[in-house]
């Protein structure tokens, strides 16, 4: 049996450390085991009690009868490990370390942490500093969390996965709160072992969990968490994830622009992305789009009917829906004839959406007809219901005639609780109608149903390594031409340049190049090589050698050193100029797309991808990314514009990726600014570069 | 006595159309009146009753024994016009109608609302369509709403006035869950006679409201609206602003981009942001930044203390800050030393902030020395307490603690309440610790904070009407050079230029201009003179012969009309390009700037403010739309580049305004497009523009 199944369904139970005070925090475990139904075996171990709740306690872990599947250890983070010892040992599959006290707290825990997992050997830990997991559907509290302190848990298809204790609490409060029905909750928190990624491998073979949310501190290991979430979209179970760390200043100083582009929360962005996962933007929002996705109901388009017993709220719903992009259609004339029909009498005008049917509120007949009225429409994707003062009086009746409509239709029903109504709103939760009290919650919610509904896989894969061959792989910083000649070979294709050291080299330079050049100092010690005077253009084969004399005195000037090199280059007319660049961090390395020129840069115009493993990115990949850009028309043909060269564009992100694949980690940063893209057929042409290298040569 | 404050504040409350059967919405008002202690006189008025809730009743208004202060008009549409003229023929101050089936339904509503008015008179009127009023600070409840079936309502300083009486039900209901303390409620819902700028008027001069929170549908009079919130900002009473409509497509049609870029709702932004409005993003914060700003408290600075004995909730409301521009410094060492002090053998690390205390979750003492401790420190400006799992058991102890502490300090103090645990955030609340279940809602309210600490009124004074004269204003479309002609008029400097209609004018034109010129046709009939081949650049005198007649040929294949006229431009090199233009809308008239050029257009990045009534904009309020276009840097230096000439740029604009405001109604469009702002010294140059008259002429 699969470890984390026998963690998360156990038969037998060590709690290491119980206390007979079920007051005390070490009286907890066995309680809430005893008092959710555990239908297994308990075994308390404490040397200081013959039993505890009724079952009879073990002085030591050598004394129990039989192996646990799970011991909880109880016992702070200076004696902890011992107890991890012997567990392993005795051949336990996992232990719980509840204790805190370890990296969280400095050196002095990271001590103690290397020490819990040199003495857990084989067997799998989770925590430290976690308030364990709780299997809602079973019935299974491992924890001695007080966040636990409930005598009911409500059941559902949610489960959660969180890198900190309190905020699973937290969570499990609100939920029970709300009626959002929960099933597996793990804190992961210290992660010395198993992790969120574990953990999300083994929910998609759950069949009670639908949908799977995450809170997230930091991505221990990228690969094998794409991996995980790829699997759970194939498996048709979406992930909701909350990211900390936004704020975080990230970026490094660089010499290239994409560090300052990049950053590590656009990281997570891009990585969260890729695989389909679904961001959620707000703390709420973890358990609202849950909520939503774990109705299993499909969202199939962006048109929504809005149903109100009070016209405010309604307006107010479709308001916050418009903003994220949906349609509230008026009802058909069929759809508003029926409704008309059922309140015969009444004056409300049918003719728009949200539909006011005032009398609703009040008589869950009329409310059951109109909802299934529009649920058949063909006009409507999805139905919010309005809930006002006037059901209050009568929550289950109203909630009912709510939930009862459901079977008629697969389409997306949800809620807004207009008045601070808690009752209802859980009633209807329940019943498979989420509830929400916010009307950005009620947007959020369906635009993640879309969301879901929507996301495919990309269709191609990514590249395997390219087969590009290098003698050496360069160390240091590349100059310009050396960049550029890197950047070639692996089939980026780049403007034509001569290196030359004389004004006579350069002339002859120019007469092969074409009829206009541009002129650089070529050196990898001037910096900024524009504002110290050393680039001109538009030169010719005539002007060039003077051009040449004057850059290095103005050079001299400006920066102390006469150059020596000059790159004569040829001038690129025409085109939108873009930024391809690398960015490394902890989380992965990823591919940034940028519009150039001042302004866009100013406005951070950026796409950004992480690298698979091994290999390059996929075309599809690579397109989305330009489409991605706010600027994306000027490469479209906006107003009259030729159309870009977007096949060469995305062939050269690709070959981009492919080598920032295959030179590794000896590749520091590389960076394509500007390259120009020309008109369809015309191709794309990297005017200038950087490439910096590991100064220590590494493996090829 | 103001008649707002007879409406608010009454000492005879006629009851028209009341029932003797409280379940009805007709018996509600007398029931709530009595049920909140109204001291006044009640007169039901209804022929069939003689005595409701032990009250005398009255056959008709004819009979009242005195004219009430105020009347509440509970009969429907068809009838409620007869009782608003008896009524006012008796000489009662106002009327609160209640009837919907107004505008709001079509035709036949806007004929009975116009009846309405004529039935009142110079009787004021609230509503109809509304659900009236609440005095909460007085207990006088003028209202049938079911929404308001409570026997308790939170009493406080925040006074709200919505333009849905649903929406203001909605508010109440979730304000008084939340311990949220009301002051007055007003529903001004269709709005026939008093409007939200009356209340606002009305609530600067109530002692008790501190705090006023708007929702908005629609401002009808926009200066008024603008006047009272500038008293409102003057008299230290900050306004808080929710607006629906925010998805409407809202820019018409219009040859010039300004319209395009504009849009209703970022009107209602720019008057919002002129008057000092702080605008809610999300429904809940209408609530929660009133719950902030009511404590009166002021936050002198963005540095911000978090108290936590949870770390995970401690974490994410770091993070919510952080995103918001907060810092989170950690303790000074005094301030460790006490914290350290306080919990005597506690291993935290009190290097950090959050600041955990694992311990003050469980010990009210330890708790206030921490936040005194705090609260004293100079390194913090304001103190978030977490409330988590630990405190919950106990949540008076644990509310007083906290409240307790705020008597030594004026930095705000607000609390994030982590588990679900309403009851302690109520109390909380109540007791001057505003607290929130989101982690955004903290950074919203300290960000409003921040806000009304700082926001200061122009200390300029808008433009008064500009003295310029002009014969007669020009009717229709002014082609290129009139309309700089006209811009000239009004001081906004223009490239020089010359219209021609030879190729030997257009040579001795270049000759004056300089050594290179633009060749332009001027037509009023051809639009996009570029995409029609109209538009020539860097041509001189020898060339422009040429030029002009190659034109003539091609705009004639490519628009069917042979131009006639041409103007010769001298070419402005360098330089940033900028769009000035104007955008009218129901709200009012409003100058656009806006970064120029291709990409800084993809990405609409402007900035926007309406003019007042008579006038232009003042010189600080021009300065600060350059400042705030997220491209500013490129005026300002930006990687060494020279700055620009900022104070011709807000001359220009000033002037710009000046015209628009001095041309009044008669001007439908204008836009300079593009205008260039040279280097500092060097001045602006409007290089094309765009003025479109009504083509019935006006007065001057």
């Amino acid at each position: 049996m699969n470890v984390i199944t026998r963690l998360m369904k156990p038969q037998r139970v060590a709690v290491i450390g119980a206390s007979a005070d079920i007051s005390k925090t070490a009286g907890r475990p066995v309680s809430y085991l005893l008092k959710h139904g555990f239908t297994g075996e308990i075994y308390p171990v404490n040397p200081k009690a013959s039993e505890i709740c009724g079952l009879p306690c073990y002085p030591d872990i050598a004394s129990l009868p039989e192996v646990p599947d799970v011991g909880i250890v109880l016992l702070g983070a200076e004696r902890a490990h011992q107890a991890v010892a012997e567990l392993a040992k005795m051949g336990c599959s996992a232990a719980i370390v509840l204790a805190s006290g370890y990296t969280e707290v400095g050196e002095d825990g990271a001590r103690r942490q290397a020490e819990l997992i040199k003495a857990a050997g084989s067997m799998r830990i989770l925590g430290p500093n976690t308030i364990g997991l709780v299997n809602i559907t079973d019935g299974i509290v491992l924890s001695a969390s007080g966040a636990l302190e409930m005598d009911h848990f409500p059941s559902g298809a949610v489960s959660l996965v969180s890198q900190s204790g309190g905020i699973l609490g937290s969570l499990l409060s609100r939920a029970a709160a709300r009626g959002i029905g929960l099933s597996k909750l793990v804190s992961t928190s210290n992660e010395v072992d198993l992790e969120l990624s574990d953990f999300i491998d083994w929910l998609i073979e759950d069949d009670a969990t639908k949908v799977i949310a995450l809170y997230v501190e930091s991505v221990r290991n990228t690969e094998k968490f794409r991996q995980a979430a790829l699997r759970a979209a194939a498996a048709g179970k979406p992930i909701i994830a909350f990211k900390i760390g936004r704020s975080e200043a990230g970026a490094k100083a660089a010499i290239s622009h994409t560090g300052a582009l990049a950053g590590a929360d656009r990281m997570y962005d891009a990585l969260f992305k890729q695989v389909g996962i679904i961001r959620a933007n707000s703390f709420d929002e973890l358990l609202d789009i849950p909520a939503a996705l774990s109705t299993g109901r499909k969202l199939g388009g962006n048109r929504v009917a809005i149903l109100t017993s009070t016209g405010g709220a309604g307006t107010l719903v479709s308001d916050a829906l418009g903003v994220s992009g949906f349609a509230t259609p008026a009802p058909d004339e069929m759809t508003a004839g029926e409704l008309r029909a059922l309140q015969n009498g009444d004056h409300a005008a049918l003719d728009r959406n949200p539909i006011d049917v005032t009398l609703a509120g009040l008589k869950p007949d009329l409310l059951k007809g109109a909802i299934s009225s529009l649920l058949r429409s063909p006009t409507y994707d999805a139905l919010v219901v309005i809930v006002g003062a006037s059901g209050l009086a009568m929550p289950e009746l109203m909630s009912n005639a709510i939930n009862s409509c459901l079977g008629s239709t697969d389409k997306p029903v949800i809620a807004y609780i207009s008045p601070h109504a808690p009752k209802i709103g859980a009633l209807l939760t329940q019943g498979g109608v989420p509830a929400f009290s916010a009307p950005e919650s009620c947007s959020a919610a369906l635009g993640a149903m879309l969301h879901a509904s929507q996301w495919k896989a990309p269709t191609q894969s990514d590249r395997p390594t390219t087969s590009v061959a290098l003698d050496t792989i360069p160390t240091g910083a590349l100059d310009e031409a050396q960049a550029k000649q890197l950047f070639s070979r692996f089939g980026i294709p780049c403007v034509n340049e001569i290196v030359v050291s004389s004004a006579e080299q350069a002339r002859q330079a120019a007469v092969k190049l074409g009829s206009r050049v541009v002129l650089k100092i070529l050196s990898s010690e001037i910096l900024h090589k524009s504002d110290m005077g050393g680039v001109a253009v538009n030169l010719n084969a005539e002007q060039i050698g003077d051009g040449l004399e004057k850059m290095k005195v103005t050079v001299k000037a400006n920066a102390g050193i006469t150059p020596e090199k000059f790159l004569v280059q040829e001038m690129v007319s025409g085109g939108t100029e873009l930024i391809l660049g690398m960015h490394r961090d902890p989380l992965g390395t990823a591919i940034l797309l940028g519009m150039g020129g001042v302004t866009a840069e100013l406005l951070k115009d950026t796409a950004m991808r992480l690298l698979p493993s091994a290999g390059g990115l996929a075309p599809e990949t690579a397109r989305q990314m330009a489409m991605e850009l706010k600027t994306w028309p000027l490469l479209d043909g906006y107003r009259g514009r030729a159309p870009a060269d977007i096949d060469a564009l995305v062939a050269a992100i690709v070959s981009f990726s492919e080598m920032v694949a295959r030179l590794g980690e000896q590749l520091l940063e590389a960076e394509i600014n500007p390259l120009f893209v020309l008109e369809r057929g015309q191709g794309v042409k990297a005017a200038d570069g950087i490439a910096v290298f590991n100064s220590e040569a590494g493996t090829t």
